[in-house]
């Protein structure tokens, strides 16, 4: 059988002939007639079998299907008010594509519940639920958003190597690969990359891309692989860099908000969405420490120089309410390749662009100098003449610059309110999950 | 000094104020004039010096500054019909922002020419030069309508993952990382799971993602870290998938011709470009034996079962002149989870899109039913429970489906007539290279 001329359940026409194919999701045998509930990727559509009118064969073996598989059905599509989408096949043709195992190791019809693991064991039958298939169909609307957001802006889309003889920030653990022979890692941010290509012809860079890290920490926020939405712009200072990040987040809900109505339908999100104003709050790491100390939630009062502990995040994130920036952080827990405030070497750059529930972002202007940035490999105990391909750049007429990377994960987590962020990647890793 | 209302060289207006910030392209010391040419994302501007009549500081401070030096200028925009962009700069405030070396390992001004690996080492100053940046702006083009193309056919992008457990082809060599103690492999291609988003909800999918491939050939076609597009759907055979192939090459070339005017015109392509029309030729496997004998190139025949060498792809290739698929190829020589025809055990639906000058893309019908499937994996020498993960989805209804893989590099290679596909890259990796 051809499928050239298949059409979608969401596309039949009352008074047309059309060939559907996809899912068996249901049957209702009620006697005399039966049910079939037809599932594709736009929907569903029933398919009314007459078992004393039909052709016997026909009757017989499409009654005869498991569920989950993969049947196609050629007959009248008719209107027909009591069929959940007010219209229903008649079939006059009908074929067992692919069969099904009468037990599925997880139920696509979303009656019995399972349980992630169990989920991420099985995403092609995971993914046939329609309030899973909506994460990943918003997921992607984000990461095109992005894209357009970041065109709009005048960015060019580059692409590292994920492959790097040296880790760019050395504070993350990284995994070792084994290259031909030498010592390689999978690198677990394109920092110093996108760096180089901001000092380039290119001047304003972005990349959405797989990053790599090898932390040891297993917390329903943390992969061991992530994707990362990453900006690096020339002429820019932290704060419009600031500017670019908010505007790819609005953009993003806006599109979600805008196009995928349908998935937020299935997520049972579509009168709670709210897209962002913009105009996020920019607390300096001061006013943080302050209002976070006023909430009392805490156990010990925070001083110049912590850093905020996730509980610190959640009581602030609470108290506002809404997506904010923290800046002005101290330098010293800020990496050393962020620049400090020319008048304050005390202050870096550096800021982060909170979600009330997380941290989504990291980003600052970066040090464009050459003497300092090689001073800060040393005082990082890292060695530069191993960074030499990055630092000698800087050498020859590096503009000021400034970007940030956001985790397309936590974004799209956030967004939809996801309890672990394991739900919005198809296939994650971490340290117990290696397969599928 | 704040960036904000910088202008870029391209968008200056005659009659207007405007500060302007880039590199220092050129110095034309006349005597009692100079000229500065200005560099920027978006082209030169020139700034006039005239030293007996300007602020004595701001003339020999400009004066000084070394090629590639990072400098801003603010001024008046004047017509000057004599200068390269028939508008000047007379400025009234300098800064020099970052100051470059006298020397420099590779001249962006293009006036002495760079090796590969000297441009390769120094990309920040190597993309500096209009024709290699075009290059890489015209690669960002085409993945974007790549992806615009993939939406229209009613693909979704989905992110699989670059860390796996096993090998997805057997075939190719894979590198080997340790994973939290486990041994664990880079992967050499999102095949297997974009195979199981196809038997999932989304149907149709497509992935612009790193695949990775440990091969030891070291040619000017061959990288070790590549940027794969990959297409996966289901209810369509290959000659679908064939279809949407030629969409995707089509709609790439038409958008470069489009939008990329500017580049094309730094590439000196503006006129030799041409949009490839689609219907590209579709030559069976014995078609293309037949072809290849008839040029006389080859010292031997090639007889039924025979691989094409390079040799023979370039024959052919210059005997067809345009691009051209190869489909019907020997089951012997395809992979084993390409389907076979249902009438023909010993042909496969697998195909090759093959430019002129060397293959594109590879792809095929997959085999979507479980037991021949299996009988795959271990007539492969592989051990199908070790990819359990995958072949257990196609017992829960997997649809007849089909796909290929693209590389973006050959593409981007072969539409601009690169000699080597490491131009096509921005940090190539290869048996010698893993830095910068």
């Amino acid at each position: 059988m051809s499928f050239e001329n298949r059409t979608y359940t969401a596309d039949v026409t009352p008074g047309e002939s059309a060939t559907i194919a996809g899912w068996v999701h249901e049957v209702r045998d009620l006697g005399g007639i039966a049910f079939l509930i037809v599932r594709d990727k736009t929907g569903k559509l029933q398919v009314k079998i007459e078992k004393d009118e039909m052709d016997e064969e026909l009757v017989e073996s499409a009654l005869d299907v498991a569920r989950e598989s993969v049947v196609s059905f050629t007959g009248d599509v008719k209107e027909e008010p009591r069929a959940p989408t007010d219209v229903e096949l008649v079939p006059e043709e009908f074929e067992l594509v692919a069969p099904a195992d009468t037990e599925l190791p997880l139920d696509p019809s979303g009656k019995v519940d399972a349980e992630l693991p169990t989920r991420l064991d099985n995403r092609t039958l995971d993914l046939r639920k329609p309030e899973v298939k909506a994460i990943f169909e918003i997921r992607a609307e984000v990461l095109r958003a992005a894209r357009e957001y970041f065109r709009s802006v005048g960015c060019t889309e580059i692409n590292t190597p994920k492959i790097v003889a040296t880790g760019t920030e050395g504070g993350t653990e990284l995994f070792p690969i084994s290259y031909f022979g030498e010592e390689a890692f999978m690198n677990q941010s394109p920092q110093l990359f996108k760096q180089l290509m901001a000092g380039s012809g290119l001047e304003r860079v972005f990349e959405i891309g797989p990053i790599f890290r090898a932390e040891e920490h297993n917390t329903p926020r943390h992969l061991n692989e992530a994707t990362s939405i990453d900006f690096e712009g020339t002429f820019c200072d932290h704060e419009d860099a600031m500017d670019v990040v908010e505007g790819i987040v609005v953009a993003a809900y806006e599109a979600v908000n805008e196009n995928c109505a349908e998935q937020l339908e299935a997520l049972d999100m579509a009168d709670a969405f709210e897209v962002p104003e913009g105009g996020f709050p920019r607390l300096t790491y001061e006013e943080a420490l302050d209002r976070i100390n006023a909430t009392g939630e805490l156990d010990e009062r925070l001083v110049y120089g912590d850093d905020l502990s996730t509980e610190a995040e959640r009581a602030l994130g609470e108290e506002i309410g809404s997506h904010y920036f923290i800046m002005d952080w101290p330098s010293e827990i800020k990496p050393f390749y962020i620049k400090d405030y020319d008048d304050d070497a005390e202050t870096s750059t550096g800021f982060d662009l909170m979600h009330p529930s997380m941290e989504l972002v990291s980003g600052g202007q970066r040090e464009h100098r050459y003497d300092p940035l090689v001073e800060g490999f040393e005082q990082q105990g890292l060695d530069p003449d191993e960074f030499e391909y990055y630092t000698k750049m800087f050498k020859y007429g590096m503009p000021p610059h400034a970007g940030w990377g956001l985790g397309a994960e936590r974004l799209v987590m956030t967004m939809l309110g996801l309890g672990n962020i394991r739900e919005a990647v198809l296939f994650p890793r971490d340290r117990q999950r290696l397969s599928p």
